[in-house]
């Protein structure tokens, strides 16, 4: 029989009490499944007096992640602390360092210092493994770095902030205002500690940077993320957009043209009956679009303890296989970067605007999207109360560039009441 | 620089010619993932001088499958001949006994001899790999086997046969008889040559087979499978289920309960707006269900070349990349022999009848549920012009013996003019 594979886990959160929970709950079934004891050597976290419903007196106990990192016996360095900077970062350089493997959560940690990092373990030779950083339980990274290996990806796109989709839903089966479904998300511990990582649109900019890094072999570039996040995301849009067939999801969408790499964070229109309009909650969905396969879609929750830790053991049970390849799927030596490209793929888009109830008004606004090459597919204007009429239109496929040149030219006349919302819209 | 990876083909169909054109086509890029060029030594194919639309001229040919295995340039066997024995099963025989690596998209041959084959591999120190077997280009072996290796999986569902799909689709949008939507589906090519294999349920069980031996570290047991076809599948099911809010899919389930395996596939009611219900034409959907994960759900294409070859290239890039595994992700010799168990977990389920339009006719048939211990949830009787009135009635959750007691009985009174449908009613 094979040495026990010996795992060190730093952080004990949700995350990190599922995967000690997993290990003590299927040891034969790993052992089944992999052909080594998959066993935990030590573990750390601030508080050491908290009762975290599990056992945790058979594992030597650091009060440094760095020195857990480093300890004789562990091979694997699993990271669940969190953070681009500070701990989780020293403590991952300190496991390379000493030749160890890392399986980690941490997405912000490799969206932002993942080339540097993979750099590291692939001139160790070591792995890093992140399945657990994207999408939650959802198997995307192996589907994207090995089932689909022999296709040149052409399209990711996915929801991948499960407290992003929570307020949005909210908002639209509730017809509770932006504010109103925040607080009651936050009010359900679903919201991180820096709101603006998820509602900002930071957290799922990172799951999509490191997404692209594998589709496109391009270095992770979370700043070249045309980000925009869900906190102007206004109740009249969820109701009109409704009205029109479509709910708004924050969608990340990433492809290469031969512009560069265009990567982009925002809120979209959906379908409502698209496999994505129907995503409710936490539920993340990922499409991955290859040459030869076509679209596989995949869905699954984004979040929570038993998903994030089933993902941590897949890669765990990948260690104790033997498997090892590059940290993005080839080596970060050959990671291309990409030109940034700002999307310029056409699309139809949504505008909503305020008009103001004179005779004229329409037709300036038609003759200023008309000039700007932008043609109407639809158009709704909804009985009002007061002196600014609320006016819907849906274009036909164009530029974003059109949209802003038209947008810009709204705002400078006299007949638009509010700045114009304008939302792409996507069709899967 | 690693030794280049050498395939010999056999099978130059639509899946071989795929697989050969993405080795040519993207060369660079598979050995930047893999570390190493995939080259092909040598293919066969019944017939030499068809024109498949892809060079062959680089490679050796073989008339002989079981040469092809065995040559001393070949490292990894790709099988695409297809069926459960003759020329398929004899050279992968053989190529096992000459030491090569397999890939296969056989799922007929693995479901009935995987066993033996797997042990066979097993103790030569080889692999076989399937992942074109199961869902086309769908990496649904891999997220079982490896994604979701932390799991005990709890359920297996999935849509995975493409022509019965289509057929099924054909005949609701269309209104075509089922004779009707086979003889399109045919013409157009989606059918296998004994087209039992397809419409009787056998290839989608097949499928069904394979992932329930790594879902529950059990053997492949295709011959417990509770197997029904579409072919009884009627026009006034497709109509009365669509009007009920329902859509008919051939489904499969497989879970493991205190009693042993239950694996059934056979045609189902499923809600038209779930994710299962909106399934269109060829596209597959495995459901998988584990205790840490929660629920994962994959959609994609089920076959064609691209699909296809894109599955089987994945299991070549895994073995230049040294990844391996045993063939049902735990030994062979620990896969257990579970007891057969046909399926009494309760469901709705789906009666459609012809009652004799005379009084106290629907009485004895409500006598009869009642005494089945079958509890009506919803009842409709639909106008009619002769003497026999179509009644359709949606249960509660009941066992299946339930159902059949009472379909028993009806069949033994003078008011149910033709055997009564019955069809299990799947909630996802």
């Amino acid at each position: 029989m094979a040495q026990p594979l010996r795992l060190g886990i730093a952080g004990l959160g949700t995350v990190g009490t599922g995967v000690v929970k997993i290990v003590r709950k299927h040891a034969a079934l790993l052992e089944a499944r992999t052909g080594r004891r998959i066993a935990i050597s030590a573990v750390s976290a601030r508080d050491r007096a908290k009762d975290r419903g599990v056992n945790l007196n058979d594992y030597a106990w650091e009060t440094d992640a760095v020195a857990l990192a480093r300890r004789d016996d562990v091979d694997v360095f699993v990271e669940l602390i969190g953070g681009d900077e500070g701990p989780a970062k020293a403590a991952v350089e300190a496991a390379l360092a000493a030749g160890k493997d890392v399986v980690t959560a941490n997405k912000a940690l490799l969206a932002m210092h993942g080339q540097a990092l993979a750099e590291t373990a692939e001139a160790a030779g070591r792995a890093i493994r992140f399945e657990a950083a994207v999408a939650g339980g959802i198997p995307v990274i192996k589907a994207l770095t090995e089932g689909l290996a022999g296709n040149e990806i052409t399209r990711v796109m996915g929801v991948m902030n499960g407290t992003c989709n929570y307020i949005l839903t909210r908002m639209e089966k509730a017809g509770l205002t932006y504010e109103e479904a925040f607080a009651e998300a936050d009010g359900l511990g679903y919201v991180e500690a820096d709101p603006t990582l998820d509602v900002g649109g930071i957290d799922a900019g990172h799951k999509l940077a490191l997404l692209s890094a594998i589709a496109f072999g391009t270095r992770p570039d979370f700043g070249g993320i045309e980000l925009e996040g869900i906190e102007r995301v206004a109740i009249e849009d969820i109701r009109a957009a409704a009205d029109m067939g479509y709910r708004i999801k924050l969608l990340g969408v990433a492809q290469r043209t031969g512009r560069g790499l265009e990567q982009r964070m925002q809120p979209c229109l959906v379908p409502s009956k698209s496999p994505l309009g129907q995503l409710q909650g936490g539920t993340n969905m990922v499409v991955i679009e290859g040459d030869a396969v076509g679209q596989v879609v995949l869905r699954g929750p984004g979040a929570g303890e038993g998903p994030t830790a089933s993902a941590v053991m897949g890669d765990v049970c990948d260690l104790a296989r033997g498997f090892r390849l590059p940290v993005f799927g080839q080596p970060a030596a050959t990671l291309d970067a990409a030109p940034r490209a700002r999307s310029e793929l056409p699309a139809p888009f949504y505008l909503r605007m305020g008009l103001l109830d004179k005779p004229g008004a329409l037709a300036k606004v038609a003759a200023i999207l008309g000039n700007a090459g932008v043609s109407i597919d639809r158009m709704r204007q909804y009985g009002h109360a007061d002196t600014s009429a609320p006016v819907l239109i849906v274009t036909h496929r164009t530029a974003r560039s059109a949209i802003d040149t038209a947008l810009e030219a709204m705002s400078a006349t006299d007949v638009v009441t509010e700045a114009p919302v304008a939302l792409r819209i996507e069709h899967l």
